[in-house]
């Protein structure tokens, strides 16, 4: 087949797909296919445009590193990771809601026993965190795997600093006890910009929006026979709930921060001064 | 607002674009949204192929350098370049056919005189291009800037080779002399596969696709007052005209290589040795 225009070479383009390794390859490749050209029929791209298109996309991988992750800040402000975390989470039933993953996690961050101080930030303001992990029928769920990470108070992920990977802090892996308890102590995160020094920070200019998202603290919970939980906990009363960058606050996900005198809390663990307190209770879907 | 789900996020995320610096960029950025939450949401992808997928486009991205565009072949074996192409050059009339532009042209190659070898290849076989370059009514355009760039007879590109952008060859910029004529000496191109060890080749393969290109010689011919043409011309019985991987070939763009005896063209070169000729007059579209 030659002589391809814009009436002919979506079909053509399809037609050549007939011999995809696996079915679902073949289904998603038509797919872009067609939305793809469905898109550049509806914006019919100058020439200029279109090679805008690809050095934006270009300077979105290069961007990338051990570090960060322009794609998914893109997917992210586009609303993309939200919508296909929506379609994997239907049914949550009981389960705590969901929310996106975003660019900082990182694997195997370093095991902290339970009520470690896990900051290096001397500037935070203290912060307690107990949480418990269970299953739907409310069965503590012992030795869960509860990676947490948030910001620090300037807003900052330890990845972003310069000594990136080196210096871990405001980020651990917990493993709840036989109650399914866990519980930790660092400081209250700040609401922050995405980095914004990027191709999607100057996408977010031209369309524009701020970069902010509200405070936060991460938190992935695995065990064996549940789905993995990936989520957040946003903090009451933050200025960016309404227009978290990436679409990510649900209200279930809110918590108000509590006041905790020094001593022995509700759920039995000591402190030795004054702090706030950020308490939930995770509830696991089976896998 | 919060709360997002597969129901009101796309929504959410237009609402967001209100404010985009000019109407073509809140247009572009409304329809990629649109189009990017449609094929999400008619391939449901599950949270590891949405992974796959940011890191397709990353390897995408990193792959690229001074001398590879990996974006722009995703861009051309997705047919997406011809139908850009396309939509750009809708009423030719008489003008010169377009096609893809491809990942290889260099700015500013070196300028030669009319009737230079332009190739280092020993082994290939000897070509000599004759053309002439002129306006819808035939009106001949002296002074048009005529870059010519083609593969060498193993079907690679200069810039592919170890020493890249040092020692290019088989490229070569002209100006068309008072009567709109250029001629020059090279050897003939060899069909190829297109750079298939990067994702896009991955690409190819999960989609049962072979990565060749029809054996072609590239053009970019500008002159003021006219629309800059971008084309090919390809050479006949080429064994790949008909499964083209970026869907570039037209009938109007193939040309049978004629055979040509030592002595005086019926151009009026002069030429040492017999050889095999490509002829081809273009037409410019007015800009």
């Amino acid at each position: 087949m030659r002589n391809f225009d814009e009436n002919n070479i979506t079909r053509a383009v399809l037609e050549r797909l007939q011999n995809s390794v696996s079915p679902r390859t073949r289904q998603i490749s038509e797919a872009v296919v067609r939305h793809l050209h469905a898109l550049i029929q509806e914006i019919e791209p100058s020439q200029q445009e279109w090679l805008a298109a690809i050095e934006f996309l270009t300077a979105t991988g290069q961007m990338c590193s051990d570090t960060r992750q322009e794609f998914i800040l893109l997917s992210d402000t586009l609303g993309a990771s939200m919508l296909v975390d929506a379609i994997n989470h239907r049914h949550p039933g009981e389960a705590t809601q969901t929310t996106v993953l975003g660019p900082f996690y990182v694997e195997n961050a370093k095991q902290h026993a339970l009520g470690d101080m896990i900051s290096h930030d001397a500037d935070g303001a203290p912060l307690l965190v107990e949480g418990s992990v269970a299953a739907l029928d409310g069965t503590p769920i012992a030795g869960a795997v509860v990676d947490v990470w948030h910001s620090d108070s300037d807003g900052y992920y330890d990845v972003q600093r310069q000594d990136g990977l080196q210096h871990l802090s405001d980020r651990a892996r917990f493993v709840t006890d036989s109650d399914g308890r866990f519980w930790f102590r660092s400081i209250v995160p700040a609401f922050y910009p995405i980095p914004n020094d990027g191709p999607v920070g100057k996408m977010l200019d031209a369309q524009g929006r701020h970069p902010y998202r509200p405070a936060h603290v991460h938190f992935m919970i695995s065990a064996p026979g549940c789905d993995t939980l990936v989520t957040h906990l946003f903090l009451a009363d933050d200025p960016y709930l309404d227009s978290d960058v990436v679409f990510g606050v649900k209200d279930a996900l809110i918590c108000k921060l509590e006041a905790q005198a020094a001593g022995i809390t509700a759920r039995g663990n000591a402190i030795a001064a004054a702090t706030a307190a950020l308490r939930y209770d995770f509830r696991l879907a089976p896998a």
